[in-house]
């Protein structure tokens, strides 16, 4: 754990010149997920009787619920919010690639994220912001990696640093 | 309109040979939003002022609350799903690719996608599936693009087709 950095200021003070290209930071927080969770998401958003019906999962090449990707995707993007971003300083994200679902989520799985830092680049185009490119792995109870993916944020820089 | 594809296999029939490359597909179902459904999700997995806070909103860059980008997903899940894939010779998938978020979805927007067959693949290590690509986007009401990406699905063949 020693490898690990923590970011020196709060998150309501964070800016683009706080993430540095290289550093890794994982977070206390974790994500839980119950059956009646992963069914109620799925339902609603994605209705495939191996993330909706636990018995008929169970005869599914998952021989069990799994959850939807795209609440693994919803999840970790309330731990990443809270934990990597800044609070008024984002701007939003352009997009994200290479997702991949490694592992299932299985109700009762606790889920936690690790960020590391892959480049930060100042926008070309706007003076006041910059981007930072994160690969975010989410990992279970049992220090599996069960999805992981590329994120690209636009941050706000401090107000001295901009010209 | 004329250029477009329709399935000739109802869903819970669809296996791997109905997809063929090239193909584009769209769909009479739409989904949409309420700033209430907007809110909702964003407190749960998105919680960043833009999501979920409509007067702090109105003075962010985006000038009034936006969806998260993971419930423009969650969305088009849901109507992939139910119009793309099949039923129960859908084996999920391993990721997607180059997910853009192009434009905000707003509350009272309504959406639609369009699906590109981008590839079919047998899988050389499993006789009974295949892999598909497919370029998903996610169109509003003014038929603005606002998200797209590239999904994989494995998908099961007809058994008459399997040795």
């Amino acid at each position: 754990m020693s490898s690990l950095a923590a970011f020196s200021t709060p998150r309501e003070d964070r800016r683009f010149e706080d993430y540095r290209a290289g550093e890794v930071y994982e977070f206390p927080e974790t994500a839980s997920v119950s059956e009646e969770d992963i069914v109620r998401f799925a339902r609603e958003f994605d209705p495939q009787y191996f993330h909706t019906d636990p018995a008929a999962a169970a005869g599914s090449p998952y021989k069990g619920l799994i959850a939807s990707g795209a609440h693994t995707v919803a999840l970790t993007f309330r731990m990443y919010v809270k934990n990597v971003l800044p609070g008024k300083a984002s701007f939003g994200s352009p997009g994200m690639d290479e997702v991949r679902w490694l592992k299932p989520l299985r109700p009762g799985d606790t889920l936690r994220i690790r960020a590391t830092i892959l480049e930060t680049r100042p926008s070309r185009a706007r003076a006041d912001r910059g981007t930072i490119g994160v690969f975010v792995e989410t990992i279970n109870q049992d220090g599996e990696v069960i999805m992981s993916y590329k994120a690209t944020n636009i941050i706000a820089k401090r107000p001295e640093s901009v010209r």
